[in-house]
């Protein structure tokens, strides 16, 4: 989705390339329990909800899969534009809950997530990453860190708890804008998408790749 | 998906992350005619197919939507891994055909295409973008332009095509792999992802954003 | 040299480290001819003005080497920059003439140039380049490609002029900035460094490293 | 200088452009006291050498300059290539030393550096710097980060020791290669350049720009 689909008025968003890159680690599956922790906007919730719309319809004649997606916000101004949002993109989807609070506090009173996106942690990275892995050991994260310090912080996730693999990269988007009869450049801060699959190694589950 | 689910062999794939951005620009729609020029591997077709495949069955209780994926590819070692592919990954979806052959050559031959996705163009893009826009003069476009040739010619693309609107971003991904308890840089190299949307100016299909 | 240093204005001034990248390409020798063709606020004459001072009174000894430097700028508000930053950088540098009119016209009337810094070309970048090879066949070039069209505009002149080596390079550069207690990516524009060894191939003049 | 220049073997070397931008952000000075530690095959010393024999001879008529420069290396393979590279670039300049052994040991016995440069500190960055600023409170460093661990540990540089100012910038390289008729990207791996400036705030030495 582009990021005009999105009403946002002054709060930051994921940028549409971030997005979908983020989606793409994320690997949501049909019946998937999401929760995404600093929500912003909510824009990754509303595309997260959109592909889990259509998996389910996909494997629908077989058995109902009921996914849930949880939007988690602690900016007042955040939770209403994530329902703004909800609104106008996903408005059939019943399973879509915003949930004003602050991680982890409000966290541990949710279902355990399958798939969870940090896209801003205030601080509390660690806490939050524990209540995910309590709830779900074997959770699928994906968390976009902006600054050194949230990078930092990631990879101390790394020796702090026990990853079946994980993947780390740096996305850095430069968007082309027209000037005149000239392309000028115009580059997007480079942000860096930490994949983290919960569980042992040697689980099973997947290995880095 | 990532990209050791592909069957590759020795031949060139884009990459996942730049697939991921590439299909986002790409807006896939129920009922999408989608071809993937120089499609190498058939990664970009195969994620396509099963995009379309789960659309499809969230609008099929409506109506009934059919989809079409045309991966061309000139070497027949890319042939056979697409094929591959295909059975690997979309066993089921019965409208996933294999061209052998030359592009613009083979396209003329072809249904007229909604989506269409250039990974390769082997000098041959004007030519094929020709063909695209005289099937479809509304036809939605996403290039992979990896050369500094490549990315001056769909500049030229703009002056000698009309276009509803137009985006052009450069993605620059580095991956950070382990070695022993350090994370090493590995730079991919950058790719210039170009959208076009076929129309004239103003014709209400939408604007750059 | 760093950004602050210069009296600047609203004039566009190529970045520290854009300019000490084009510098160590440029490769100055004592006694060098220099131009710097658009030369907004002057940065990259004056730092190469200073380089040149230094090498000189290093090879004085032996003997007399006497570089200049020209300066060439369109717009009047630029040309008072350039001045005021000799003024503070380059006060005892006698050989610093600022030259107030448009490339490549203005260009006929200087002295043969050894090496050139090519910063902005409002789109006359062969006619300028024609000019410097033709009073030197053999001249060193260094440009600064910001635009995709000065990108395309550089590669034409590998087909259009013969040159004994060349190199290109994308140079991005993000700068993080203290926001608190986190550090805060902020990406600089990225910049096509292109360098041109005037002379045949074959010459001898030094390959393409 | 060209990377082409430098004696090589198998020993890591900064990448020309790396070298220019960190060489810009020393800053070196006539009678600078510079040490290049985890030297590699001393392309920086060399380059750092060269800049400091002409700037010496500049001042040299007022006053004799007298800079030192030491090449600190802990591989046998390297100090070799060191020695071969100062004979190579400067034979002449004879306050150019290499130190075999491990950073930080071997560094309490030199004489106190006005500017150091850090290519490689296998572990012990915290201990390097705590020395450099032991013997030299007001030193000016710089170092070139590859790894996320080297860059963690660089911001943790900035809690535990009193800077006047500080810089921290990536730099992401790519070269344009010719492949037939086409110019192909060759991305180098991006490097963060911290620089950091001796001495407490407020300290009047200069702020961060």
């Amino acid at each position: 989705m582009q990021d005009s689909a999105f009403i946002r008025g002054a709060v930051p968003m994921t940028k549409s390339e971030i997005r979908a890159v983020s989606l793409a680690k994320l690997d949501l599956t049909p019946g998937a329990v999401f929760w995404d922790v600093g929500a912003g906007t909510g824009s990754v919730a509303v595309e997260a909800a959109r592909q889990l719309c259509r998996m389910e319809a996909e494997v629908m004649p077989l058995r109902r899969e009921k996914s849930q997606v949880y939007a988690i916000e602690k900016e007042e101004e955040g939770v209403l534009l994530i329902k703004k949002n909800r609104e106008k993109w996903v408005p059939h989807y019943g399973q879509f809950s915003v949930i004003h609070g602050r991680a982890p506090e409000v966290l541990t009173a949710l279902p355990a997530p399958t798939h969870v996106f940090i896209g801003g942690s205030n601080g509390a990275l660690s806490g939050i990453v524990q209540v995910v892995l309590e709830k779900n050991p074997r959770a699928r994260l994906v968390i976009n860190a902006v600054t050194l310090e949230t990078l930092s912080a990631c990879i101390e996730l790394l020796h702090k708890f026990s990853f079946a693999s994980y993947e780390i990269v740096q996305v850095a988007v430069t968007h082309l804008e027209p000037r005149g009869s000239y392309h000028m450049p115009k580059a997007l801060n480079p942000v860096y998408i930490i994949f983290l699959q919960g569980g042992s190694h040697g689980d099973g589950i997947g290995n880095r790749d």
